[in-house]
């Protein structure tokens, strides 16, 4: 991680003041967009001066890559959660790990709608970060469905493809909620989402899927 | 459609350049950013002077809108092509019309990149055709699955949600180049999915849906 300036030294409070200035700008980007953001409105948001606001980070820049790297500490937190649930079968390690992943999604839409809209802003470096914290929630499934496989869980299937899908169908709660939340709640999604994949991997129909 | 300022009275010729305009700009626009890319640099793509590219447009955001609409064109076409698509079973027709949509989406990926990028820079009647034209496909998915299932070719599914994600799907081919093409051409990610929707839609494994 590269180093963001400040003039403080009290670590637990630069800490804490970049977490509020992250949510704050990532909510305020998601509205107005990242050029017509600057950080004059930001300190606002924050009720902070401009000054006071460049006491925590050296650019505006900076704020793209503490948001970046906020990105990667959600994407180890969902990791984590999912490597403690489930217990039994695949299958229900599959299930409940889809539910903490698209929840965190639904939690953290405004930082997926970000990203998504910034990446062309971002720098080369702050990309392979993104990147990669997409790669290891692939890396993930892909190995749970590769396990289940192995275990006569599921059928024979292209696991890196199914895991793609399962990261593309979370993704789209977020960027394509203008259409889905006509349609759904993120339980209802996540539910339908569950059978269907889950007709997908056993061959069984949706509904008796549902009941297992 | 609103009206976009030109000094022409050449209504062919207008088109054409801005067809010209809209696909440089796209290319531009998907490599640097909206904000980042000036009119300057537009016109010197183009092998035009500032001027002369005033000549055919009246500002930078008729460059957005004109992108927007040309995306109105492009799901008109797509529509067009897989009404006319398949014969005999809803399968047939169903698995023509994603070949044709998924392939469409390599073909125009820079524009799918580049209303990802933009949408939250575009004004609220930019952004209604946008989804007016996401939804136009889902639609047509949606109607296309009702059918099979009331013909007895796919099993009890929630048609909306299985729609969404073919739409999703295929926007990951375009939003996650950059983990797909590391594994997958367009023709292997295509028939792949297509292999694993079918298997989701009538319950019989991957392999054998292949040689049907």
């Amino acid at each position: 991680m590269r180093k963001v300036r400040t003039y403080s030294t009290d670590i637990d409070l630069v800490q804490e003041r970049r977490a509020q200035i992250v949510q704050t700008a990532v909510e305020l980007i998601v509205k107005r967009g990242y050029n017509r953001t600057n950080t004059r409105e930001l300190a606002t948001a924050l009720g902070m001066s401009t000054g006071g606001l460049y006491h925590w980070i050296g650019s505006k820049d900076d704020i793209l890559y503490l948001i970046v790297n906020f990105t990667s500490d959600l994407t180890q937190g969902l990791l984590d959660n999912c490597a403690r649930c489930g217990g039994g079968t695949v299958t229900q390690k599959l299930k409940e790990s889809i539910k903490i992943y698209f929840s965190g999604v639904e939690e953290f839409r405004n930082f997926h709608n970000f990203i998504n809209h910034v990446m062309l802003s971002l720098s080369a470096n702050d990309r392979r970060i993104v990147y990669q914290n997409e790669s290891r929630i692939v890396d993930y499934f892909e190995g749970l469905l590769d396990e289940g496989v192995k275990k006569g869980e599921f059928r024979e299937i292209d696991c890196k493809c199914i895991a793609h899908n399962i990261v593309a169908i979370a993704n789209a709660w977020a960027n394509r909620g203008w259409y889905l939340k006509r349609y759904y709640t993120i339980d209802k999604y996540t539910s339908e989402e569950t059978d269907n994949l889950l007709a997908q991997l056993t061959g069984v129909p949706t509904a008796s899927v549902r009941s297992r």
